[in-house]
């Protein structure tokens, strides 16, 4: 017999928890589209406050939600944002590639002079056109985008920017935001992280609550 | 050409992080064995502040570092944790185990009216003696473990405690404290996740900065 007396039904854990958020977040600003968004990023990471570090660019989440239902791959920078993404939410079984693994990453990080997080973005490059880019983990992978992309690589439908940490991580985007290569969705400052990326994801991914 | 100056060099990215995570944050009452698992955690969140909400239990750091030297293997109730393991750290070639996607979980689940998290515990019964266990994302699989050990089952050698979330994440790792069945590791409150767990497995896994 247990003696702890806890909730135990996924469904209603998860009602309650988006329930929770609803009555103490700020959520005011956000549209209609973003809103679900900004409530699974809160999720993700039990902080309400973070609601004030989110930024949409302007039709970022409707452009994130319309490629995933025509069939656009996620390009993630870390495993751990692939496999955060909830597979029975895709709505057009999209594939979910992340390349840090392949064989010739490390040849292509000493050669670019960089990180094997941003050298396996040079992999991504048949990918991108009208993909949902999904950087969760390194700066280096972020700033590598924006290079390629201001170098003439082929555009995404939506970049989901929040690389977390001490060192380049509100910086790159604060450049993602400022360039604005792509339609963005961003947690500004050192926050960020692969459950937030993922909780985009599976957002964007599917209305179901 | 880049039009962007930043830095590309891991292991100085690594090095400026972990001394502004130093510089910044209050690790004066964790000991020399805490000290770098309080720093990952930093690191993995981008908040210095979640410092004040790490409690180690006496010799809990040391003791999950002995279990992995001694080959222990890692039992993590989501792929996020298990894929956030730096494999090159593990110091036993450890096995690291996430047994959500086993089949028959979903149906233990039923049978024991709980969320799959929960249920998937089952199947750690045979690993669970002497083990390091590292609950990252669901407040309903550490309440099961805290059922399971209060009904005799084997003792892990250290529990790492860090769900997140608005029910029951907070309530869970309040429980893990007062029972305190083995050694254990929690960030408490609402605040955690698989990134903060991970990053805790891989600063026990190698003294490696």
């Amino acid at each position: 017999m247990s003696t702890l007396d806890y909730l135990r039904d996924g469904a209603e854990i998860y009602r309650r928890s988006f329930a929770t958020i609803r009555t103490e977040a700020d959520l005011a600003r956000f549209t209609p589209e973003e809103e679900p968004v900004a409530v699974r990023i809160i999720h993700a990471c039990g902080m309400v406050e973070i609601a004030e570090d989110i930024v949409f660019s302007p039709g970022a989440a409707k452009a994130g939600r319309a490629a995933l239902q025509a069939g656009a791959p996620i390009l993630c920078d870390a495993n751990m944002v692939a496999y955060g993404v909830t597979r029975a939410r895709l709505p057009a079984d999209n594939h979910v590639l992340c390349m840090l693994g392949e064989a010739s990453v490390p040849g292509l990080a000493h050669e670019l002079g960089t990180t094997r997080s941003a050298a396996a973005l040079e992999l991504w490059r048949p990918h991108l056109a009208g993909s949902v880019v999904a950087i969760g983990n390194a700066p280096t992978a972020l700033f590598h985008l924006l290079d390629m992309l201001a170098a003439g690589a082929p555009t995404p439908a939506c970049i989901i920017g929040m690389p977390v940490g001490f060192v380049g991580a509100a910086e790159s985007k604060q450049a993602l935001i400022e360039q604005a290569p792509a339609p963005f969705i961003v947690v500004t400052g050192r926050k960020g992280g692969s459950a937030m990326t993922a909780a985009t994801l599976n957002a964007l991914a599917s209305p179901r609550e």
